[in-house]
């Protein structure tokens, strides 16, 4: 509820809506604390109304604590449903969500029929993704949470790797780690990107068989509570050569270097360029094919982005990865990354591990 | 590069466009091969081209076999690049995509804007989950392996499941089992919902200790080269009622009813008419509170869709689930689910497992 009050705030007040639309699942998440409603519609006075299918009627209305919960019988029209209430409660002017790209374009033009000549629609994104970037406190709790479960994961990867494993078998016991301590799930598909394959910043994980001297990315996520953690290390299976332990140091420097330089009213580009530099004067900025690093939170990818191309500032809790790489086609492909908290005075890790080549 | 084929022949020969745009992630996946591509333009004569950022721009060349691959720069628009395109061929009347919502709305509008006066644009989804919804042989081998290893899954959950454990311990067992033999992840959020929470269709899986006499619905899902499985047990911890096992009873006979009448032609709705029918002579019908099932493959929900409302029809090669439930507030919920091709002569079941409440 102090969401969606924060939410009444940002559109009502800061931007001249009478009326909210929220639609994207997360967003729904994030504002009802229930994960399966149809939309929440917050209007300027009055009740705010969360709308759920029959399928999940019920646990709405134990989970979507304080909400007036909606019905949307078999045969209902939502679009209708959203256009009527419009309509009732005379509302001219409505703003909508569409972080993750909801609603979809027909659904968006099927609503601006239904309302043409009644009120105007208007899909603004900002309001909540502002609200998302900044942590509050419950946020960091459960996110530290899966930092920790992160890192058990990434212990039995260290564990795991060895020539001779199928990438997918290393998952397996990360994952299981995880699991077993309380990790709600995967933030994300697993990456286990063995040899050439560690060199395709997104190499997935295959049933390649592991080879001596190969390098290993391993980039996992555990979530709790439905947030999310992210985490790289890259992991030599036999022992590292001198050319990989040289390169994993540059991208080592340039993780160190940006860490450092996190702190509230950075500019998100002046991070990245401070591990892009370390990495060119090294001779390898060619090979840095990636921005620094993306928000984390109920997604994996939020605000802010650390890229060259940002115009963000960080802020007091905004939660960050930090993660540079080089990636060589042919030779493989090093990346280390942290999920780190903005603080006021100093940024935090929430995912903590070592920082070598060297498996167990 | 057969299934840009099909797709030319729908939308060139049987829609009148002249061009075609791919943004759906997994649609991207479906026609590449590959997955992290940022769209495929499919012009009317001449060459299909993969537009793909600099990050996945190696791995794109590696695995998008066929295609000419065009790297989207730093700095520059993928929206722009695409209207130059359309442009430069003088296209004027641009199909694209939207099975998931995406391309974002605000995407959309700006690429009507940058054509306007050039080109019409229109999303027009049907045609690729027209392709979709039709497995060829390759598809049903990957479905069938990831049925198999999720049978693999659930007899690791009637191993696992027993008053005491937290549900979260019980996924533990059942993705580590999958994972082991192969899976390349999870179809979607594992659910392990117990006691009170079973009456949830999607209860999710949380640390609740399992109860003595619980029920437990346990739904999963094996993935297999990016192919997905769903498949759902009810398991008791400990020894099942008389009331549990009479209601277990009737969704088992539902679900095998509906099994029975999977052919091709059929209408979807009269299958789930068919399971309702047997819910509702049994005096349950009121907590039967969703659709009997929907279509699977590189996505978990896929069409056809198998419910009261719907007027898709079953064809030959369509993957669909079949999971008739019964929930009541505060008794619990029980639902049995198979992944089931549609045969020419016969349906198949690509899952396989116990029809049993009872745990091993």
């Amino acid at each position: 509820m102090e969401r969606v009050k924060a939410l009444r705030q940002k559109v009502f007040e800061e931007v001249d809506f009478d009326g909210f639309l929220i639609t994207d699942e997360t967003n729904l998440l994030y504002f009802t604390g229930f994960l399966g409603a149809a939309c929440l519609f917050v209007p300027k006075t009055g009740e705010s109304m969360v709308y759920v299918y029959s399928v999940n009627y019920e646990q709405a209305k134990a989970e979507a604590k304080g909400f007036e919960v909606v019905l949307v019988k078999r045969g209902e029209d939502l679009g209708v449903k959203i256009a009527e209430k419009v309509k009732g409660l005379k509302l001219k002017n409505i703003g909508l969500d569409s972080i993750a790209g909801v609603p979809s374009v027909a659904n968006y033009l099927k609503l601006a029929k239904l309302l043409r000549g009644t009120a105007k629609i208007k899909v603004e994104n900002e309001p909540v993704r502002a609200l998302r970037r900044v942590k509050d406190e419950e946020e960091c709790k459960l996110m530290r949470k899966a930092g920790e479960l992160t890192g058990v994961g990434m212990k039995a990867a260290y564990e795991a790797v060895k020539p001779g494993l199928r990438e997918y078998e290393v998952a397996a016991e990360i994952e299981y780690a995880m699991r077993k301590r309380g990790s709600w799930g995967t933030a994300f598909e697993t990456i286990v990107a063995s040899g050439a394959r560690s060199a395709f910043p997104h190499g997935g994980c295959t049933d390649r068989k592991i080879g001596n001297g190969d390098l290993v990315v391993v980039d996992i996520g555990a979530t709790y509570q439905h947030y999310r953690s992210d985490m790289t290390r890259t992991i030599v299976a036999g022992k590292p050569s001198a050319k990989q332990k040289e390169i994993y140091e540059v991208v080592r420097q340039a993780q160190e270097a940006a860490f450092q330089a996190v702190k509230p009213k950075a500019k998100a580009r002046d991070i990245d360029a401070i591990a892009r530099e370390t990495i060119e004067k090294a001779g390898y900025g060619r090979y840095f094919v990636h921005g620094l690093g993306h928000g984390v939170g109920l997604e994996v990818h939020e605000l802010p982005t650390l890229s060259q191309k940002s115009k963000d500032k960080l802020t007091v809790r905004n939660v960050v990865t930090i993660e540079p790489g080089i990636y060589i086609t042919g030779f493989g492909g090093i990346r280390i990354e942290d999920t780190v908290l903005v603080g006021k005075l100093k940024a935090e890790k929430f995912t903590k591990g070592p920082y070598t080549l060297e498996a167990k």
